[in-house]
Protein backbone atom coordinates (compact mmCIF):
# COMPACT_ATOMS: atom_id res chain seq x y z
CA UNK A 1 0.00 0.00 0.00
CA UNK A 2 1.54 3.39 -1.15
CA UNK A 3 0.25 7.09 -1.48
CA UNK A 4 2.53 10.36 -2.81
CA UNK A 5 3.35 12.14 0.02
CA UNK A 6 5.02 15.74 -0.09
CA UNK A 7 8.34 16.56 -1.08
CA UNK A 8 8.55 18.89 2.08
CA UNK A 9 8.06 16.20 4.33
CA UNK A 10 9.54 13.42 3.09
CA UNK A 11 12.78 13.47 4.94
CA UNK A 12 10.62 12.69 7.55
CA UNK A 13 11.54 9.09 6.64
CA UNK A 14 14.26 9.05 7.25
CA UNK A 15 14.93 11.37 10.51
CA UNK A 16 14.42 8.75 13.07
CA UNK A 17 17.33 6.38 11.31
CA UNK A 18 15.85 3.76 10.50
CA UNK A 19 17.95 1.26 8.05
CA UNK A 20 17.25 1.15 4.13
CA UNK A 21 17.09 -1.01 1.76
CA UNK A 22 18.96 0.82 -1.60
CA UNK A 23 17.73 -0.05 -5.06
CA UNK A 24 18.91 0.82 -8.51
CA UNK A 25 18.61 -0.61 -12.11
CA UNK A 26 20.61 0.84 -15.31
CA UNK A 27 19.99 -0.99 -18.61
CA UNK A 28 17.98 -4.02 -17.47
CA UNK A 29 20.15 -4.99 -15.14
CA UNK A 30 19.01 -4.04 -10.95
CA UNK A 31 19.94 -4.86 -7.83
CA UNK A 32 19.54 -4.19 -3.76
CA UNK A 33 21.49 -3.66 -0.78
CA UNK A 34 20.80 -3.05 2.56
CA UNK A 35 22.35 0.74 3.94
CA UNK A 36 21.93 1.57 7.76
CA UNK A 37 24.66 4.46 6.80
CA UNK A 38 22.02 7.40 5.53
CA UNK A 39 20.76 10.39 7.03
CA UNK A 40 18.60 13.65 6.03
CA UNK A 41 20.69 15.91 4.52
CA UNK A 42 18.83 18.84 4.06
CA UNK A 43 14.65 20.25 4.05
CA UNK A 44 14.74 22.43 0.82
CA UNK A 45 14.79 20.99 -1.85
CA UNK A 46 15.20 17.53 0.38
CA UNK A 47 18.12 15.60 0.10
CA UNK A 48 19.86 12.89 1.53
CA UNK A 49 23.54 11.14 2.01
CA UNK A 50 24.00 7.45 2.31
CA UNK A 51 27.49 5.40 2.40
CA UNK A 52 27.46 2.55 -0.75
CA UNK A 53 30.26 0.78 -0.65
CA UNK A 54 32.03 1.12 -4.32
CA UNK A 55 33.11 -2.83 -4.11
CA UNK A 56 28.65 -3.59 -4.99
CA UNK A 57 26.71 -4.17 -8.07
CA UNK A 58 24.32 -1.56 -7.08
CA UNK A 59 27.12 1.24 -6.44
CA UNK A 60 27.83 0.24 -10.03
CA UNK A 61 24.38 0.84 -11.17
CA UNK A 62 23.72 4.70 -9.14
CA UNK A 63 26.91 5.52 -10.73
CA UNK A 64 25.60 4.31 -14.73
CA UNK A 65 22.01 5.47 -14.00
CA UNK A 66 22.40 8.68 -11.66
CA UNK A 67 19.73 7.86 -9.79
CA UNK A 68 18.90 5.15 -6.99
CA UNK A 69 15.82 4.50 -4.18
CA UNK A 70 15.97 4.28 -0.43
CA UNK A 71 13.21 1.90 0.64
CA UNK A 72 12.16 1.51 4.60
CA UNK A 73 11.45 -1.85 5.27
CA UNK A 74 9.17 -2.88 8.18
CA UNK A 75 10.37 -5.78 10.70
CA UNK A 76 8.43 -8.05 8.17
CA UNK A 77 10.99 -7.40 5.92
CA UNK A 78 14.28 -7.37 8.40
CA UNK A 79 15.39 -11.23 7.61
CA UNK A 80 15.42 -10.19 3.77
CA UNK A 81 17.33 -6.96 4.67
CA UNK A 82 19.93 -9.52 6.15
CA UNK A 83 20.43 -11.67 3.27
CA UNK A 84 20.78 -8.96 0.69
CA UNK A 85 22.91 -6.75 3.14
CA UNK A 86 25.06 -10.01 3.72
CA UNK A 87 25.44 -11.22 0.27
CA UNK A 88 26.39 -10.10 -3.32
CA UNK A 89 24.65 -10.50 -6.12
CA UNK A 90 27.85 -11.69 -8.02
CA UNK A 91 27.54 -14.64 -4.99
CA UNK A 92 24.76 -15.85 -6.82
CA UNK A 93 24.20 -18.39 -9.33
CA UNK A 94 24.60 -16.67 -12.83
CA UNK A 95 21.36 -15.06 -14.30
CA UNK A 96 19.98 -15.33 -10.39
CA UNK A 97 17.80 -11.98 -9.48
CA UNK A 98 18.80 -10.84 -5.80
CA UNK A 99 14.87 -9.67 -5.46
CA UNK A 100 13.54 -13.05 -6.23
CA UNK A 101 16.31 -14.33 -4.15
CA UNK A 102 15.71 -12.51 -1.18
CA UNK A 103 11.84 -12.92 -1.57
CA UNK A 104 11.19 -9.21 -2.28
CA UNK A 105 8.27 -8.07 -4.36
CA UNK A 106 9.37 -4.37 -6.76
CA UNK A 107 6.84 -2.10 -8.03
CA UNK A 108 7.78 0.27 -10.61
CA UNK A 109 8.67 4.00 -9.67
CA UNK A 110 7.09 7.02 -10.14
CA UNK A 111 10.33 9.22 -11.94
CA UNK A 112 13.15 6.82 -12.22
CA UNK A 113 14.05 3.34 -13.19
CA UNK A 114 15.17 1.85 -9.56
CA UNK A 115 12.00 -0.82 -8.58
CA UNK A 116 10.77 0.28 -5.19
CA UNK A 117 10.20 -2.71 -2.93
CA UNK A 118 6.98 -3.70 -1.65
CA UNK A 119 5.71 -3.82 2.46
CA UNK A 120 8.25 -1.18 2.83
CA UNK A 121 6.44 1.58 4.98
CA UNK A 122 8.26 4.68 3.25
CA UNK A 123 9.95 4.84 -0.64
CA UNK A 124 12.45 8.00 -2.03
CA UNK A 125 13.13 8.45 -5.47
CA UNK A 126 16.83 10.24 -5.69
CA UNK A 127 19.08 11.81 -8.27
CA UNK A 128 22.34 11.46 -7.41
CA UNK A 129 24.31 15.31 -6.81
CA UNK A 130 27.94 14.93 -8.77
CA UNK A 131 30.21 14.43 -6.24
CA UNK A 132 32.43 12.01 -7.60
CA UNK A 133 34.98 13.24 -5.17
CA UNK A 134 33.08 12.45 -2.13
CA UNK A 135 31.93 8.93 -3.94
CA UNK A 136 35.55 7.99 -4.40
CA UNK A 137 37.18 9.24 -0.87
CA UNK A 138 34.79 7.89 1.20
CA UNK A 139 31.93 5.87 -0.96
CA UNK A 140 29.62 8.90 0.62
CA UNK A 141 26.40 9.80 -2.15
CA UNK A 142 24.54 12.81 -1.98
CA UNK A 143 20.89 12.89 -3.91
CA UNK A 144 18.18 14.83 -4.04
CA UNK A 145 14.60 13.66 -3.40
CA UNK A 146 12.58 13.96 -6.40
CA UNK A 147 9.28 11.63 -5.92
CA UNK A 148 8.54 9.98 -2.21
CA UNK A 149 5.93 8.00 -0.88
CA UNK A 150 4.46 6.35 2.13
CA UNK A 151 2.12 3.38 3.33
CA UNK A 152 -0.25 5.60 4.61
CA UNK A 153 -0.88 2.85 7.35
CA UNK A 154 2.11 3.55 8.96
CA UNK A 155 2.86 7.27 7.65
CA UNK A 156 0.18 9.82 7.11
CA UNK A 157 -0.04 13.76 6.92
CA UNK A 158 3.75 13.91 7.52
CA UNK A 159 3.56 11.96 10.49
CA UNK A 160 5.42 8.99 11.64
CA UNK A 161 1.72 6.64 13.52
CA UNK A 162 1.77 3.19 13.33
CA UNK A 163 -1.30 1.40 12.69
CA UNK A 164 -1.85 -1.11 15.73
CA UNK A 165 -0.41 -4.49 15.66
CA UNK A 166 1.62 -3.13 12.43
CA UNK A 167 4.90 -4.04 11.62
CA UNK A 168 7.86 -0.97 12.52
CA UNK A 169 10.77 0.14 11.40
CA UNK A 170 14.02 -1.18 12.05
CA UNK A 171 17.08 -0.05 13.10
CA UNK A 172 20.38 -2.35 12.40
CA UNK A 173 22.56 -2.81 14.96
CA UNK A 174 25.21 -5.06 13.67
CA UNK A 175 25.88 -8.94 13.44
CA UNK A 176 21.88 -9.44 12.56
CA UNK A 177 20.67 -7.98 15.70
CA UNK A 178 18.11 -5.02 15.17
CA UNK A 179 16.36 -2.54 17.31
CA UNK A 180 12.30 -1.99 16.37
CA UNK A 181 11.34 1.30 16.17
CA UNK A 182 9.77 1.55 20.23
CA UNK A 183 7.55 2.99 21.56
CA UNK A 184 6.29 6.79 20.88
CA UNK A 185 6.84 9.94 23.21
CA UNK A 186 6.53 13.63 23.42
CA UNK A 187 8.53 16.89 25.18
CA UNK A 188 7.17 20.04 25.25
CA UNK A 189 8.99 22.17 22.59
CA UNK A 190 10.77 25.36 24.53
CA UNK A 191 8.28 27.93 24.61
CA UNK B 1 28.87 5.66 34.50
CA UNK B 2 31.46 5.57 31.38
CA UNK B 3 34.59 3.49 30.55
CA UNK B 4 36.43 3.28 27.19
CA UNK B 5 35.33 1.36 24.46
CA UNK B 6 37.43 0.28 21.12
CA UNK B 7 37.58 2.15 18.43
CA UNK B 8 36.94 -0.32 16.31
CA UNK B 9 33.42 -0.79 18.29
CA UNK B 10 32.43 2.52 17.99
CA UNK B 11 30.68 3.20 14.83
CA UNK B 12 28.55 0.57 16.60
CA UNK B 13 27.06 3.99 19.11
CA UNK B 14 25.27 5.49 15.98
CA UNK B 15 24.46 2.63 13.59
CA UNK B 16 21.04 2.38 14.77
CA UNK B 17 20.30 5.67 14.15
CA UNK B 18 19.80 7.56 17.36
CA UNK B 19 19.30 11.01 17.96
CA UNK B 20 22.94 12.88 19.35
CA UNK B 21 24.14 15.75 21.30
CA UNK B 22 26.75 17.65 19.74
CA UNK B 23 28.69 19.28 21.70
CA UNK B 24 32.08 21.73 21.55
CA UNK B 25 34.45 24.23 22.91
CA UNK B 26 36.50 26.80 21.78
CA UNK B 27 38.92 29.37 23.72
CA UNK B 28 36.52 29.11 27.13
CA UNK B 29 33.38 29.00 25.18
CA UNK B 30 31.45 26.00 24.74
CA UNK B 31 27.84 25.08 23.38
CA UNK B 32 25.63 22.41 22.71
CA UNK B 33 23.25 21.30 20.14
CA UNK B 34 20.81 18.05 18.97
CA UNK B 35 21.46 16.33 15.65
CA UNK B 36 19.71 13.62 14.45
CA UNK B 37 21.16 14.10 11.29
CA UNK B 38 24.31 11.66 11.86
CA UNK B 39 25.68 8.51 10.19
CA UNK B 40 28.92 6.11 10.84
CA UNK B 41 30.87 7.06 7.49
CA UNK B 42 33.61 4.34 8.07
CA UNK B 43 35.00 1.55 10.55
CA UNK B 44 38.73 2.11 10.03
CA UNK B 45 39.95 4.72 11.12
CA UNK B 46 36.15 4.89 12.22
CA UNK B 47 34.11 8.28 11.11
CA UNK B 48 31.24 9.84 11.20
CA UNK B 49 29.20 12.11 9.28
CA UNK B 50 26.89 14.87 10.57
CA UNK B 51 25.12 17.72 9.47
CA UNK B 52 25.80 20.92 11.69
CA UNK B 53 24.07 24.18 10.26
CA UNK B 54 26.67 26.99 9.91
CA UNK B 55 24.24 29.59 12.02
CA UNK B 56 24.35 27.87 15.05
CA UNK B 57 27.11 28.54 17.94
CA UNK B 58 28.11 25.31 18.18
CA UNK B 59 29.21 25.33 13.97
CA UNK B 60 31.07 28.14 15.19
CA UNK B 61 33.12 26.38 18.51
CA UNK B 62 33.77 23.08 15.79
CA UNK B 63 34.88 25.41 13.38
CA UNK B 64 37.62 26.88 15.31
CA UNK B 65 38.83 24.53 17.31
CA UNK B 66 38.44 21.16 14.72
CA UNK B 67 36.86 18.87 17.25
CA UNK B 68 34.06 17.98 18.46
CA UNK B 69 32.03 15.37 20.99
CA UNK B 70 28.87 12.90 19.89
CA UNK B 71 26.57 12.23 22.85
CA UNK B 72 24.10 9.12 22.52
CA UNK B 73 21.45 10.58 25.35
CA UNK B 74 19.00 8.26 26.67
CA UNK B 75 15.29 9.03 27.33
CA UNK B 76 16.09 10.41 30.72
CA UNK B 77 17.29 13.58 28.56
CA UNK B 78 14.90 13.96 26.03
CA UNK B 79 13.06 16.85 27.59
CA UNK B 80 17.05 18.53 27.66
CA UNK B 81 17.33 17.41 24.00
CA UNK B 82 14.49 19.00 22.70
CA UNK B 83 15.05 22.07 24.32
CA UNK B 84 18.68 22.04 23.23
CA UNK B 85 18.01 21.81 19.80
CA UNK B 86 14.92 24.20 19.41
CA UNK B 87 16.61 26.79 21.39
CA UNK B 88 20.24 28.72 20.41
CA UNK B 89 22.81 30.03 22.68
CA UNK B 90 22.33 33.81 21.32
CA UNK B 91 18.81 33.94 22.43
CA UNK B 92 19.72 33.26 26.41
CA UNK B 93 20.39 36.01 28.73
CA UNK B 94 23.83 37.17 27.92
CA UNK B 95 26.48 34.98 30.11
CA UNK B 96 23.83 32.23 30.39
CA UNK B 97 25.68 28.48 29.58
CA UNK B 98 23.49 26.73 27.16
CA UNK B 99 24.24 23.40 29.40
CA UNK B 100 23.42 24.96 32.49
CA UNK B 101 20.23 26.05 31.18
CA UNK B 102 19.30 22.83 30.25
CA UNK B 103 19.85 21.20 32.98
CA UNK B 104 22.96 19.14 31.42
CA UNK B 105 26.14 17.99 33.51
CA UNK B 106 29.31 17.60 31.61
CA UNK B 107 32.65 15.93 32.65
CA UNK B 108 36.03 16.25 30.78
CA UNK B 109 36.32 14.08 27.63
CA UNK B 110 39.79 12.11 27.10
CA UNK B 111 41.31 14.09 24.41
CA UNK B 112 39.53 16.73 23.25
CA UNK B 113 38.23 20.13 24.99
CA UNK B 114 34.61 19.64 24.25
CA UNK B 115 32.77 18.61 27.42
CA UNK B 116 30.96 15.36 27.42
CA UNK B 117 27.26 15.18 28.39
CA UNK B 118 26.78 13.58 31.46
CA UNK B 119 23.99 10.60 31.48
CA UNK B 120 24.32 9.48 27.88
CA UNK B 121 24.87 6.11 26.87
CA UNK B 122 27.47 6.57 24.52
CA UNK B 123 30.04 9.50 23.81
CA UNK B 124 32.42 9.97 20.90
CA UNK B 125 35.27 12.27 20.89
CA UNK B 126 35.79 13.59 17.15
CA UNK B 127 38.63 15.23 15.19
CA UNK B 128 37.15 16.78 11.93
CA UNK B 129 38.49 16.34 8.69
CA UNK B 130 39.22 19.23 6.22
CA UNK B 131 36.29 19.35 3.79
CA UNK B 132 35.53 23.15 3.87
CA UNK B 133 33.59 22.85 0.90
CA UNK B 134 31.50 20.34 2.19
CA UNK B 135 30.54 21.95 5.02
CA UNK B 136 29.71 25.49 3.06
CA UNK B 137 27.82 23.96 0.65
CA UNK B 138 25.86 21.54 2.55
CA UNK B 139 26.58 22.31 6.17
CA UNK B 140 28.34 18.64 6.33
CA UNK B 141 31.41 17.47 8.35
CA UNK B 142 33.44 14.72 8.44
CA UNK B 143 34.98 13.28 11.20
CA UNK B 144 37.44 10.65 12.18
CA UNK B 145 36.77 9.47 16.09
CA UNK B 146 39.37 9.26 18.07
CA UNK B 147 38.34 8.23 21.50
CA UNK B 148 34.99 6.46 22.35
CA UNK B 149 33.34 5.26 26.14
CA UNK B 150 30.12 4.06 26.82
CA UNK B 151 27.54 3.52 30.03
CA UNK B 152 29.07 -0.19 30.08
CA UNK B 153 25.08 -0.68 31.71
CA UNK B 154 23.69 -0.14 27.97
CA UNK B 155 26.97 -1.32 26.05
CA UNK B 156 29.59 -3.61 26.38
CA UNK B 157 31.87 -5.82 24.74
CA UNK B 158 31.06 -4.05 21.41
CA UNK B 159 27.17 -4.92 21.79
CA UNK B 160 24.20 -2.74 22.70
CA UNK B 161 22.34 -4.56 25.54
CA UNK B 162 19.95 -2.06 27.64
CA UNK B 163 19.84 -3.28 31.48
CA UNK B 164 16.22 -3.81 32.62
CA UNK B 165 14.71 -0.52 33.55
CA UNK B 166 17.45 1.63 32.06
CA UNK B 167 16.23 4.55 29.49
CA UNK B 168 17.22 3.44 25.83
CA UNK B 169 18.62 5.74 22.91
CA UNK B 170 16.01 7.83 21.37
CA UNK B 171 15.44 8.56 17.61
CA UNK B 172 14.04 12.12 16.95
CA UNK B 173 10.98 12.68 14.78
CA UNK B 174 10.36 16.07 14.39
CA UNK B 175 7.95 18.64 16.42
CA UNK B 176 9.06 17.28 19.65
CA UNK B 177 8.10 13.18 19.06
CA UNK B 178 10.82 10.47 19.64
CA UNK B 179 10.71 6.67 18.61
CA UNK B 180 12.65 4.86 21.97
CA UNK B 181 14.98 2.49 20.65
CA UNK B 182 12.58 -0.64 20.82
CA UNK B 183 12.75 -4.45 21.23
CA UNK B 184 15.49 -6.22 20.22
CA UNK B 185 15.42 -8.84 17.78
CA UNK B 186 17.52 -10.62 15.38
CA UNK B 187 17.47 -12.67 11.73
CA UNK B 188 19.86 -15.03 10.59
CA UNK B 189 22.91 -14.40 8.43
CA UNK B 190 23.30 -15.77 5.04
CA UNK B 191 24.99 -19.21 5.39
Amino acid sequence: MHTPIPLEKSWRLLNHGPTVLVSAAHQGRRNVMAASWNMPLDFTPPKVAVVIDKNTVTCELIKASGYFALNVPSRALAAATVQVGNRSARDLPAGQDKFAWAGLQTFAGSLIGAPLIGGCLGWLECRVLPEPELAHKYDLYLAEIIAAHADPRAFQDGHWNFAEGMPRSIHYIAGGHFFESGEQFSEALPE
